[in-house]
């Protein structure tokens, strides 16, 4: 249950997350930490105010610190290493206006757990000694950075080194244990996420306007072309949290069910795709090629995908789809190598060479280039060939060469659900 | 050329960028305008002091703004909807103890642009035509919300839209031109970028230690692993600092040439493997297993890409490789599926069966599961066949199933390359 450990009925606590580092702000590197720690302080009921990410400047740092001096928690993540960059320790002490002094017990902690063995240990390694009066060592398993915890009465700081796999089990542990101890978790948000594919957000926004709901909805494109909707609401008592958002799901879903919409919930949809085929015990092939060899590689992304998925022919050029799938010359003459005919030929001649129970055929043009009048850039034919049936679809997305493959992908896997269950159940 | 219009010797100006919105603030979506934003600014010369991402709240906003007062130009994005939620404008009025005022100048071009036709125009989109006294509604082509523009002498404010296909253009536009009117283009740091590929981070920096360079060198660990090396230097006089660039770039590049460690340059590798091959006028073939079909997929995010790539076969189950791959079971039965003799043999038949002049059989262990003493997770087997010629590789990965197939895949590009050179050069 992963409401257990709650203090209900608290105020909750405010907490902002600085990330350090002259590559973030230079945009070199994107900051995925304070999108992970803000999803994790969600689970913990603690509301975040704000992120600041800063370079490697002393004074800036120093700033920043001063800006978030009213918030109960303060995370920062990178600055911790050996190097003249890395300063976030200093900028604490200026910004506390206390000293920095080389602690022992940690330098002899970094010696042990990582240059055992070893005669020379940079001299810029003792940097990572650093402690401030009444600061507490953070193990690093992952590195030879310490983070420390700081906690000036108003506010806890815990200073954490920049790598994700460093800081991450660090906040598992230390930073979770040190919030359960001092009583700073709050309620819990109830929430819940659908998936939804195949409508933009402006339809989306019309199918949902004049819904009447206590709950809290966000809803948010995603790059690979679904919309994820978020319910959620913060009463004080958490079943009655959950009892709304329960309610507001179900209105949603009866909507979503009625305008015949897609969706999945925290599930993603190749993970349901896989989930489908493995409780009904059937394999399935591909043969395509508007998306190159994706919709295979979409399904081994799952641990297992070998019991399920047999394998693709990507047929990228005619004369494969002549030689090797069965199609013949006349037939793309006649109907073009995009188009109904050439895509069922081609499921059908998957699932027999794969010797699978499921056949997928897909064909479609990707653009830039090499649209028509008649066929467009974003024309895709697809056909699910089950046992001695084909199940034939015609799409017509809009986007760019990426996006259009991604909405491919999505839209053979929504349908193919669909056939499944028509099918199977 | 990219430093025309610089003002050189100048003091660089400050500038930071503000994200507006709950849902980052949350973790529900990653922030990427701060990032673009920032590389955006790098190009005129301008040094960005903090992203700061806030919520909703007013007050909080306020706040931010009141954080990077002391910047000559501050960037906000989102915040500018027509709901409730859309605080952007009220809280930098309250910021600066100013009014708004509905501006019925920015009421007509949201009427005559988005609303044209349309009887009824929600109230709610009132709230977009508010303006502060002495701002500038900036034109958004792609959506409802213009953005603000104020100047209060010490500060350029740009109050742009969130979604990034609505504010780049913006930024493009009305944000670049008011950087030049005003003089705030700054040197332009000359910066160079190398891709490096096979070597994790520690190596790198055994390799490079010691180097002397007038410049500043940064190096990140990519998701799909491979590493970005980045060279600057911002010198008051660009060809000073190009030919300090430069110098430095050749030193690394002669050290990576020696270690036979294999880099581009601004190009990904994909792209490199479509040039090569475009150039060469040589088509390639794919027999894989353990990438699903990423092989190709990869080589088709490239418009155009039909011109080389012929197609795949992705050989999920042994039957398949005896099927269609002229594996014969005996050979399985010897040297196990994931085994050179097994690549060897379905690189040379994708490459008759697609009648290519290349073809690449993969083979390998991706995990979790599946791996054994003799042949662990991470083993991969692959071949480049060209005419009579194999060349044969093993490789032995570690990381995570995402992680290894994004390796391997670099791996097949990189020895793919280095085969084209060697066979056609």
């Amino acid at each position: 249950m992963i409401h257990r450990g709650l203090i209900l009925g608290k105020k909750r606590k405010k907490a902002s997350i600085i990330s350090i580092g002259t590559e973030i702000i230079k945009g070199k590197i994107t900051d995925f930490n304070s999108f992970w720690i803000s999803k994790y302080l969600s689970k913990f009921g603690i509301d975040v105010k704000f992120h600041i990410s800063v370079s490697d400047n002393i004074q800036n740092i120093a700033e920043a610190f001063n800006t978030v001096k009213n918030c109960d928690i303060v995370i920062t993540t990178g600055g911790l290493g050996p190097t003249e960059d890395d300063n976030t320790k200093q900028a604490m002490a200026e910004f506390l206006n206390k000293n920095l002094f080389f602690d022992t017990n940690i330098w002899r902690n970094i010696n042990k757990r990582y240059f055992k063995g070893r005669k020379e240990i940079p001299e810029s390694n003792k940097k990572q000694a650093m402690n401030i009066k009444g600061g507490i060592s953070i193990k690093n398993e992952r590195g030879t950075a310490p983070g420390l915890y700081y906690n000036n009465k108003n506010t806890h700081y815990f200073l954490l080194p920049g790598p994700p796999r460093e800081n991450r089990p660090m906040i598992e542990n230390f930073f979770s244990e040190t919030l359960k101890k001092n009583e700073l978790i709050g309620n819990k948000e109830y929430e819940k996420k659908l998936r939804i594919y195949g409508v933009g957000e402006s339809t989306l926004a019309d199918i949902l306007e004049g819904l009447e709901t206590d709950c809290e909805i966000g809803y948010y494109f995603k790059e690979k072309a679904w919309l994820e909707l978020d319910i959620s609401n913060k009463e004080s008592d958490w079943e009655a949290s959950k009892k709304k958002v329960k309610e507001t799901e179900e209105k949603i879903m009866k909507i979503l069910n009625k305008k015949n919409i897609f969706y999945t919930g925290d599930v993603e949809l190749n993970e349901k795709v896989f989930s489908y085929l493995k409780n009904l015990n059937k394999s399935i092939s591909f043969a395509e090629t508007i998306c190159g060899g994706k919709l295979g590689s979409k399904l081994i992304e799952i641990p297992g995908a070998s019991k399920i998925f047999k394998g693709s022919v990507v047929a990228y050029s005619d004369r494969i789809k002549i030689d090797f799938m069965g199609v013949s010359e006349k037939l793309i003459k006649k109907h073009g190598a995009v188009s109904n005919e050439v895509a069922q030929k081609m499921a059908e001649q998957a699932r027999k060479l794969f010797g699978s129970n499921i056949g997928v055929g897909v064909t479609g043009i990707a653009g830039p280039s090499g649209g028509s009048k008649d066929k467009p850039v974003g024309l895709v034919h697809f056909t699910i060939s089950v046992d001695n049936k084909c199940y034939n679809f015609q799409k017509n997305f809009i986007g760019d060469r990426k996006r259009i493959v991604y909405k491919v992908i999505n839209s053979v896997f929504v349908e193919l659900i669909k056939v499944l269950k028509k099918t199977f159940y």
